[in-house]
């Protein structure tokens, strides 16, 4: 199976989903990327259709975006 | 380890997302509450915290508000 991606920015709302999808699939099922130590992961973030963050995209393309840290638009400023 | 519990209304979003959930941690690990056949347990959820479905519970108590079907008060309505 290949792994979910979880993107998030370093909120408190990103840091608490992160550790509660990390014990609900594991953390070998999923990559974190962290836009502020990888700015350059914001564009597929978007192409994914992410509007927010914390959010994760299912190894089928799904995206869920997970309670509300910040916009996507807040993460690219 | 104790249950997730996924909370739904039946909506679009969250038919989706008990989906992806299911795919993610497994029928085994979560229990699927949908208010639409269980209106009592409409109550409980807002005792943890829930203001929107689809929502998922952690084991530890977290509130996971997953994209946006309902909010809990239309729900209730």
């Amino acid at each position: 199976m290949s792994k979910s991606v979880f993107y998030h920015a370093g909120c408190p709302v990103c840091i608490s989903a992160e550790h509660d999808i990390i014990e609900l699939i594991g953390a070998n099922n999923v990559e974190i990327v962290h836009f502020g130590k990888d700015k350059s992961r914001i564009a597929e973030a978007e192409k994914k259709g992410i509007k927010s963050v914390p959010a994760l995209v299912t190894p089928t393309g799904h995206v869920l975006h997970i309670n509300f840290g910040a916009s996507i638009q807040d993460v690219k400023g």
